[in-house]
């Protein structure tokens, strides 16, 4: 088995569209050699940001091929696998492996709450089905499950490749928890921008975010600083970079980082619908945003 | 366009699975022939309780063509057709209005959180796709996604076919407004099974439920008892299921119905995976529930 | 020890305040002379509306006197006796007891969230104290502190006296399973006036509420026409009420219902600060609110 | 005005009582020399630790003038003065500043839910009352009333003395927002213990706790490394005392503070009734929490 533990950050990939609503692979080459050179420590294609959950299997299978051949081990990849049913999840797992992925990531999306005996067989098969590690993905906001701190340590001990933790419920106690009853010994993973700078401080080994697709430089700098434990500089970064990391994942990651990449100079389209293209007001305001980290 | 308005008590379908995870369209079919002979108003195939949300294209379409021929018009069809994208969702109503259903249930399901104009849209694509009518279905537990009354009474004055609201939330004070600020004039049904009596006693004009896969006649003594206006009756017939309503929301519904069946004798098979059948100790507990129901 | 129930509508009085922010009891006076004239089935002084908790102590002791004074036992009274401290509210329990009250009600407000057993310790100590009934009320809204239904199952187990439970959670689900669990044999009150159509639907006893002071006709026949089992009219009567109802509590009620009183002839001043007077646009609402129902 | 702004670790005294009930100052007395000993940068009475909210006028005043006597200028005093009325809130403001607090502490208590207005109105009339300080208290978990950010930019804005924030939702984007909205021209503080890092990473002047009662050294050993930029230590000294922290915290403040004090020799009685003195399991484990944090 791998031992592949990501850390730094991590950044997520839109997935562009053609104005017909087909895939833009192009495009998204493009924008993975944007985060590329911008530094980033690893690249997670197909998350939430990538609208993998609006994607049927053929195109979500050409994105993962397209992805990981374009990537070309410059980074570690990790890809998201997640689906309602424990057998599509295994099937993208193992089609994930086989391309060449370094990681899966697995949130637990539900339509009926799962219970934690659902849950745990869930991990477990994905676990035995493939040989690469697993990153666990909590996010209540957008699964609709929320699992204990509890559940989530029980996972990591009983499922050998689970060894990464992605918390993105924006409550900083939960990491606390994931330390102290870990012993400080489980990777995990900050998946809620605005916390960036607290989880980073409360020993978060990395950052996964979509961010890095406008302000990567801000994004490596906050992280080197904090690693460095240069706090003042680091609450400084923080503070700069804020007021955007909050309107992207308030607004919506795909709608806003599309909107981004247009007005910086790469046109990836619109997400699909029911998901719009950002409107005027919101790409002026943007604009402000983006206008003193882009200088 | 059709102006079908449904009423009474609009029965759930399971989807049954055999064994090795393919669809038993046979048992679906006695299952429905249940629901008819029970004295179901109408019949509402692949909602939450019939696992649409886990199955794949071809396996959805066949259990809509299976279900719309087997029910061949004895009672109205009201089939839910929501997915995550607005060409999907529309897809799939248009495949069930050319089949020949009723009426149509739509809930606004998402990945990423929607805005009002993307929800707006989203109605305004299906109302326009389709000459049946629209039931629009709240449920923020498993689409993730809160409605407003004024939201879902602005899409039901701008779509014209959206004619009928499926209220969720289990808040009685969500149909008071719905009716107050329509002046009546909205027909909304309830889709939370302990709050059945309140809601008829409310004006909600149907009940959207698994149980009659269960306890047909209980279900629709106190639809009639309250639209007889025999108070203490309907009071009386409530309390008596109430407990049994409660467990199957509450516990979750292909679940609990998929082990109901088979305790009253037609095996319907297992939830899919990652949902996993009813434990012996929750099929105890729901023979004791309905021991006393089913004499 | 007194077996006293209270049914019907029970009325609660505010307190009025002069000018100079002094008690003004002789409005107080005309205050229970209305909702007596109402037909109210009994009164409670000093609930919530009744501005109790911004009273000191003195002033408390004055409006108990005054009331039962003047209610002279031509309805049953029931004054709420909540304080901090277990000290205090014994003593204000035994003052209601020693000048006639004919039960008291006790709110657990806390500042530190109370556990189970310091709630049950504190019902314990009022229960020993008195020998009038006492009616528990759970209105985590104001209190801080949310009983669960066992937890008031077991209350009203052990503490003799404890006959009586006021709901005030708006959660219907929570007067079923008081009946449910208790099997019916919990005398249980509606203490949320936008759910009073279906409290009393589902089996509560009566509906404590301020709306008397400006509507009683109206409370009064709704109450009715649910225990004489005409549905539909009780429909009716609620809807038509229903906006009033959710405005005075969602908006305040001592504020509201000292506006109302003031815009159907008696003056009972503004509220204690820092709760202001209901302001001009406020009072023109409130004004279209009342005048179809007070013709 | 004074222009007095705090910072650093702001110990809470307790309130012992006597086996009678009765206010034990003596062991006040103690208890202040203790924190003072353990180094703290200033004292606040009878906050929530300090049980104000239970105790009556005379015994409220008769702490304070004991409080401040004692603690005779060695370091600063914030004196907590709320009420739920206004007008015996300034009363308790004008009696603290006359007796030569440093500043005082206002949490917008209530009973009855407060507008903007109502809140702005309450502060309003406390800062022209007095000429010293006012910290603004945003605590919902005690008050009932969550006041938002912008809301209290507007009362620091309009009212002079206003001039230092503490916020205890334990949600650390209200720093952040505190911060961005002001342009770090606003002094804000932590209350929540578990949050102690986090807050001070992000910009907090100093941290209002009950800690200091038991592991000053602690305490004050985080707010230097975060203040002198060791983040590697401070990190390793939060978790070390965040079980503790999160335990006080989770578990009361008056009871958990009056347990720890007699397990370090300081007998300061029970919590007034209905709080309950610490039960012995949860005095074990304060124990076990304490043990390796007292050598």
């Amino acid at each position: 088995m791998s031992t592949t533990i990501l850390h730094g950050i991590i950044g997520y990939t839109i997935t562009p569209f053609a104005a017909d609503g087909s895939l833009d692979l192009p495009t998204l080459g493009r924008s993975i050699d944007r985060l590329i050179d911008g530094g980033v420590h690893a690249i997670a294609p197909l998350g939430s940001t990538g609208e993998g959950a609006y994607l049927d299997d053929a195109e979500w299978q050409a994105v993962v091929e397209y992805s990981l051949t374009r990537i070309a081990g410059r980074v570690p990849s990790i890809v998201s696998v997640s689906d309602l049913t424990t057998a599509r999840t295994v099937r993208r797992a193992r089609f994930a492996e086989r391309l060449g992925a370094s990681a899966v990531m697995v949130l637990p999306v539900s339509y009926w709450k799962l219970n934690e005996a659902e849950i745990l067989a869930h991990y477990h098969a994905i676990g035995a089905a493939i040989g690469i590690p697993v990153m666990l993905y909590n996010n209540p906001g957008t699964s609709g499950t929320d699992l204990s701190v509890e559940l989530i340590l029980r996972i990591v001990r009983e499922v050998d490749n689970v060894t990464m933790v992605k918390e993105s419920t924006g409550d900083i106690q939960r990491m606390h928890r994931l330390r102290l009853l870990s012993d400080g010994q489980v990777a995990f993973y900050n998946g809620c921008n605005p916390l960036a700078l607290e989880a980073l401080v409360a020993g978060a080994k990395g950052w996964c975010t979509a961010a890095p697709n406008l302000i990567p430089q801000h994004n490596l700098a906050l992280y080197q600083a904090v690693r460095e434990g240069r706090l003042e500089e680091a609450r400084e970064l923080f503070y700069r970079q804020l007021a955007l990391l909050d309107y992207i994942t308030r607004r919506g990651l795909p709608t806003t980082i599309k909107a981004g990449l247009r007005l910086t100079g790469l046109d990836a389209g619109a997400p699909r619908l029911p998901l719009q293209a950002l409107d005027a007001e919101g790409c002026r305001y943007l604009e402000e945003l983006l206008a003193p980290l882009r200088r």
